[in-house]
Formats: C-alpha cells, structure tokens, sequence
C-alpha cells in the first residue's frame, strides 16, 4: 500500500472570540457561558479545531460533547490522551465558571485526568459533564466525566481554578 | 467590527498510521519512536491536526514542541487547557515508551497537569521534555515541563501508566 | 509561660495484625473488611496511631471516622494535611478492596487529594466516605469525601489502584 | 499465638504550638522554618505523632526523615499510604514556605502522591526532599522524592499552594 493511499485531510474554520471587556465584567460567569451556546461569534477556537461544543450550561453544571475521529489518533491506534484532556478540562473549568459572579474571573490551576478506557472511531459521541464540587473565595475544585451514549464511561477527572477579582493584579 | 472580519480557515492533512503488528512486536519502544522522527507514516495524525512535533527520543526521556497559535485558543483570551495537557501527555507518555523492551506496550492510567502560566500567541515555540522517574514491572512514572525558548516554565506533570506483554489479555 | 505547660502525652496501644495468607487467599475483599469491624486482631496498627476506625464495609464503599485532635496538628495552626490524607487514602483503597474476588490483591499506585478547608479541634468528629469509581482487569479508581456532622467538605480526593492476582510476581 | 502476644503500645509526648501571631508576622518563611530545627517550642505536634522530624530548610528546599514502624503498619502488610503522604506534604508544603516574605501566609490545595514501592520495617530510615518548582503571586507548585539510605525511591509527589497576604480575609 503505498503511502498516498492513506493521505487525509480537513479544513477547519474558526473566529476570532470578540470579546468586549466591560461587557464581559458585566456580566455573570453563567450569563456569559450561555452566549457562546447561541452565536458563532463566542465560540472557542479550540472548539473547532478539535471538534467538540458546550450543550448545557447550569448553576455548577457544564456539558460538552464530541465525536472521536481519525484526526484525533496518536500512532498506537486509539485517541489520543489530550482528546478527553481538553474535554475534561473544558467541562471542569466551565462548571466552576457559571458559578462566578459579574467582576470576577478564573483561572485553571490544576487538572487531574483518568483513563479507564481507549476511546475509538467505534465509540460514537461522547459526553463530558462537570460538576462543581466546592467554591470558595479563591479556591474552587470541580469534577466531570466522559462517558458514551450507553453511559459507558472512558475517562474522568477533577481540576482546582483559582477565582479573582477581574483588575486585580496577578 | 463584522464577525466575517475574524473567519479564519486551515486545512489539515494526516496519514493514517499504518502499523505491521508483527513488526511492531519486534521492536523496542525506543527503535519505534525514532522511526517517528524520520517518516510522514508514522506520525500522530492528532500531532498533525494541534500543530505539535517529536524532536528528540533517549532512553527515558522524550521531546515534543509546537507554537501557540489562535486556533488553540478558549474564549476567555488565551490557550485552552487542552494545548498543554496533549504535548505533557505526549512527551509523559512517549519518555515511558522509551524504556519498554520487545514485546511490551503501555497505557497512560492517570495525567496530573499544572498550570503555571497563560499560554498565548506572544510565547512563541515551546518545548516539553519528559523524563522517565520510575519504571517497574507493571507500573512506570515520569514527569514533564513545557517551557518556552528562554526556560521559562508554563506547565507542569506527571503521569502513571500501566505496562503489560502485548498480546495479555486485559 | 514556661514551655513545660504545653507538653502533653498519649500512650497507643495496638496489635500486630496477624494474617494467615491461605485463609486471606480464600476471602473476597469484603469479607476481609468486614473481620476488621469486629476482631481487634485485624485492626491497621496506623488507625491506633493516628486515631480512626472503620465503619462501614459494603460493595464499592467504604467509611472510615475520625476526631482531630491536637496531636494532629501542625506548627501553623490546624490539622496537618497528612491527617486528611491518610484517611482519603484509607477510604479509597478499601472501597477497591471491597470489590476483590478471592485470590485478589491491589496496591495503591497513586493519591490526589484536594483540601478545601482546615480542619481544627472544633470540627469535631468526620467521616470519610470513599466510593468506587471503575473496576477493570488490572486498574480500579475511586473518589472519597471527608465531611463533618453537618456533611461539610474539608478534603476530597480520588485515587488509582493496580489489581493482581495473589501470587503473580511483580 | 494468643493475640495479647502481640499487644504493643508507644507513649507520645508533644508541645502544643506557642505562636506569637505578631512575632510570626515578622519572620520570613525560612527563618520560621528554621527555629523548628532547634526548639522543640516549635515543633509540629504531629512529627511526634507520626514520628518525622525536619533535617533541613534551605531557600526552596525542605527535607524531612521518618523511619517506617510497626505502629505505620496498614493490616494488609505493608506501611499505611498516610505515611508517605503525611512527609510529601511536609517537605512540599515547607519548600514553599521557605520561599514566602515576612507578612505572607500559605494553605495547601491540593497534594498528589505516587507510590512506587511499599514502604517496610525492613526500608530503615527514610528521606523526603522537597523542592520548589514555581512561585508566582497566588499560586505555588513543588515536588518531592521519598527515598531510602541507599537512594532507591519509594514515593514521589506534587502539591499546588495558595500563597496570600496574613491579614487578608479568606
């Protein structure tokens, strides 16, 4: 088999976030979340790149979903690590986000992933929920999981973000 | 500012990796990293698809590099969690792999990320070297930084993966 | 006031556990759990020492309690982050015990813990409630709380374990 | 054997903590540290519990020594996970103090622990090296080795700290 045959290739498209600062201190870490579920214009780019998009934002509560695909293979034949790494990060860091109030931010500090299964073409589309565990005033951990449309479940995680007043200096 | 102002595309292109198991049986994890170094066939199509790429294998240790660019980027101004946690996961992995005899393979159980820094387009290329901390009969360990062309660290991990005969029924 | 006000003492008692591996090889992890309920004879030295006691064995959970007391402080002011620790590792580790049929072992190959808030001599007694998260052929993980009467979080935490047969050389 | 054959007990003795909160103030972390070496005023209630003392404090750096007992024992064979959990977060926790002006406090977020091998009466006396990998304004990460006499490795770990200003309301 010669090495064209398996020669593949995607176009990706994205934009670039507009993102109004007073605007954005304005509002609430949830009312902000939900915008990017409605207008292209507040998507992720890498969200695009990899494939995967929020569905549900609630008080604690954050899902993304994706589908695995050839692109996202590391050369041992199974999905890559960083795939359900950047999904697990996405949903544990958002669902600490649509616990903040308007003037505060967030920034991850930590993340913890667990494999407990290969994810494959055959796996379908997976979903990510994270859930908040405990928000403090700095300090806020939050936990997801990445599970199949059966509920199978193929990766989980936790993450640690730290909260700040927005203008103050870090 | 119309949103049509910030449409960005890229296109992709990957091979399938396309794996002779018998072959790959016969190789130690070191002889078969190199090979990834030299051809296009046996590159990570998810190397290909975030822009990142092996620069240098040894024993137990392992070296990926890439450059942030605004199709990695989260909505909130800088690069998404996922960029780091996939090249730490790499270089975590691949340093393991490094060490595995003929016959062996492994599978990443756990990945621990800090984050110590935003990432952002003004970085610049970074390298993550992975370096190998313990290897026994079923359970080997190594921790990686990502940092960028002055030294100066970004992020940080460890990882767990489990190591078995090939053909070991799991 | 002089430094001899503040000297205190305590004096532990415990038992060397004795195991006779033929009969341990014969129990699923329940059942031998469960003997550490009733026989002091089957108690963790450590819980004499440290001061906690299991509580409650079922499939995939288990429940440890303890008090902080002053010899579980630290030189800054609170409970030393080890207490927490060994109590999560405690809970963990056992509600994967807990799931092992006869002939089975397990090792903790690693912890994470999250402190979320300092535990101090008026917090009283906690419970530490640990739960299976996934059991496979090789690799368990589990997650654990540490919560006061109240059902107020300190410490939270999950972990990997590696299963074996008994037996198998490692 | 009767079990009163293998009846054991130790007596403990600590100091509890005299802190002068405006002497505390004053001090940079390492000269905090660093009275801990000499008087016992200072030591942490728990070394005497647990049975480790501090070696060594230097400018991001903390080391600690403990030697494995029967009283550390879990009821499964080996030393307990607290054990090596509680040096960890010792040596990690301290390294970071040792880095922090006079007038800053710090609380662990989180700690992650690798075991490596089990920890045995026959180990002797071991090590724990604790080293700072980043400071910034809030947040701080260190790692830290558990090795015997001979060098060989027996645990290893991460931890994440928040670092604020004493006085400021949490």
């Amino acid at each position: 088999m010669s090495s064209s045959d398996n020669a593949r290739s995607r176009t990706i498209t994205w934009e670039l976030p507009v993102l109004d600062p007073a605007e954005l201190a304005g509002m609430s870490g949830l009312d902000y979340l939900r915008r990017g579920l409605d207008g292209e214009n507040f998507r992720a780019p890498i969200g695009a790149l990899i494939g995967f998009r929020p569905v549900r934002f609630d008080e604690g509560v954050a899902v993304f979903e994706s589908t695995p695909a050839e692109y996202h293979y590391n050369p041992i034949g199974s999905v890559h690590g960083g795939f359900a790494a950047t999904l697990l990060d996405s949903a544990l860091g958002c669902s600490i986000h649509t616990m903040l109030k308007p003037g505060f931010g967030y920034t991850t500090v930590e993340l913890k992933v667990n494999y407990v299964r290969p994810l494959k073409l055959s796996t379908g589309r997976v979903t990510c929920e994270g859930k908040v565990i405990h928000v403090g005033g700095r300090i806020a951990t939050s936990e997801a999981r990445l599970t199949d449309a059966d509920g199978k479940l193929y990766a989980h995680g936790t993450t640690t973000c730290l909260i700040f007043p927005l203008g103050e200096k870090r």
